[in-house]
């Protein structure tokens, strides 16, 4: 088990600015081509995909892209429709909006749709995601779990994409007090990395395993693997936490992490 | 500048239970001697010392403490008047409620109330504090500042009564998503040690600068001594912070951590 990473991934902790420098989006259109960029935006995890959808089709055009198509999948039947691969395969950026991380991988899990988005990524094609749309981006996702104190047992995680391996993200990250829920996610197993997200703020991945910060506020991480004490295996579900040490990294824009060596970069 | 404990304290972070099982409460009347204890319950802090006063009054005596008195200060006249010491003398444990910090500080600092007070906890007798009376327990303390992303200066401190020293405290930590400001607060001179208290959760300090958890929730130690990377000297105020490495620590009831060595203990 190793932080494994293909290609590019823009993972967005939600709320990010659609009205002003609307800095990470426009970050998204320049890694996906600038002006020859071909834009997917999938809108599965959103429950208003054609609000959104539309919302996100005038932002990119005005941001400079190329082309930008929406694609709704209401169902798995359409997410494995024939001729899906050849919506897609032209595309140089898609982009996940946010919503619930669990329409995403249901509806996409294991569909032809979902193997295209792999073959993409493993072509360099970067991948984008807000909110539901960054939790999605890891192995295993936090899909549910309450802020304030860490708790044991307390937070509920399914399968993601996993298209970033070994790390948790979570989203809204201070702006909803998450930093408990993150813990006890990395808890269950401290070799995972936890990356929590704030609003109107990214990491960029490259596939060297290290991704810069842009955006207004800030990503925290959160490494457990070198905890000696824990009170994990003991306590009954429902339980303060006990983790220590834990080593932070508070980050913000312009600043660098590296996933394999898991250290700050300069 | 090192951890400076001189006595024992009992630091709680808020909303302690008073209804049903009153962990820390009780705890407190036991460090104050059981049934062979003086309580004196101090209301600088809150707008309505009648009603806080009584309540504890009531709680302290049905825990088992002998003798519980309170004593209210209006003003910096009243700290001051003749005698006050030996209002205070036999107390064997002292009680700060919750309200705001600086009325606390503003009220008893420099007065003969508050130079008594400092002579009490060098003889060891027990000062506990919840809340606002948490906060005061530090020589430098958080007054203000709103939850949410690390910012550099986005915080208000102000200097408390130092009968901790080295040492940042925060409290209703978990509950009102305060890490932030914990962080921002310690971003300022990394020596000083955070130390994030949630609800009805409490630390025992001991003389030997080792404290206890005791209470339901957790209580995060957050060390930045060690960290390389900041920005703190150089962005404006109200930006995003950076610090890394920042060394974490999660305990829960029955853990504890040595302030002068920054490690936990089992």
């Amino acid at each position: 088990m190793t932080e494994h990473v293909e290609g590019k991934l823009l993972i967005i902790g939600g709320a990010e600015d659609k009205k002003n420098e609307c800095k990470i989006l426009k970050r998204f259109v320049q890694e996906s081509g600038g002006r020859e960029s071909r834009i997917t935006v999938l809108t599965a995890a959103t429950e208003y995909p054609l609000q959104v959808g539309t919302e996100y089709h005038s932002l990119f055009l005005e941001l400079g892209a190329q082309e930008v198509q929406v694609l709704d999948v209401l169902d798995r039947t359409q997410a494995n429709r024939q001729g899906i691969e050849r919506e897609l395969e032209k595309s140089t950026g898609v982009f996940f909006t946010g919503g619930d991380q669990l329409r995403i991988t249901g509806l996409l899990g294991g569909t032809l749709l979902g193997r295209m988005l792999e073959q993409l990524y493993e072509q360099g094609v970067i991948i984008a995601g807000t909110s539901a749309g960054a939790s999605v981006m890891s192995d295993t996702m936090i899909v549910g779990g309450e802020a304030g104190t860490a708790k044991k047992d307390t937070l509920t995680m399914a399968p993601g994409l996993g298209l970033l391996r070994s790390v948790v993200i979570d989203q809204h990250f201070a702006q909803r007090g998450r930093i408990g829920r993150l813990l006890s996610a990395i808890s269950q197993n401290p070799y995972v990395l936890g990356v929590g997200i704030d609003e109107d703020t990214a990491i960029l991945v490259q596939s060297d395993a290290r991704f810069s910060v842009v955006g207004t506020n800030t990503v925290t991480v959160v490494d457990a693997s070198s905890s000696t004490t824990t009170n994990v295996s003991e306590t009954t579900p429902g339980q303060a936490l006990v983790l220590s040490p834990i080593l932070m990294h508070v980050l913000s824009d312009g600043y660098g992490f590296d996933l394999k060596r898991r250290v700050s970069l300069l």
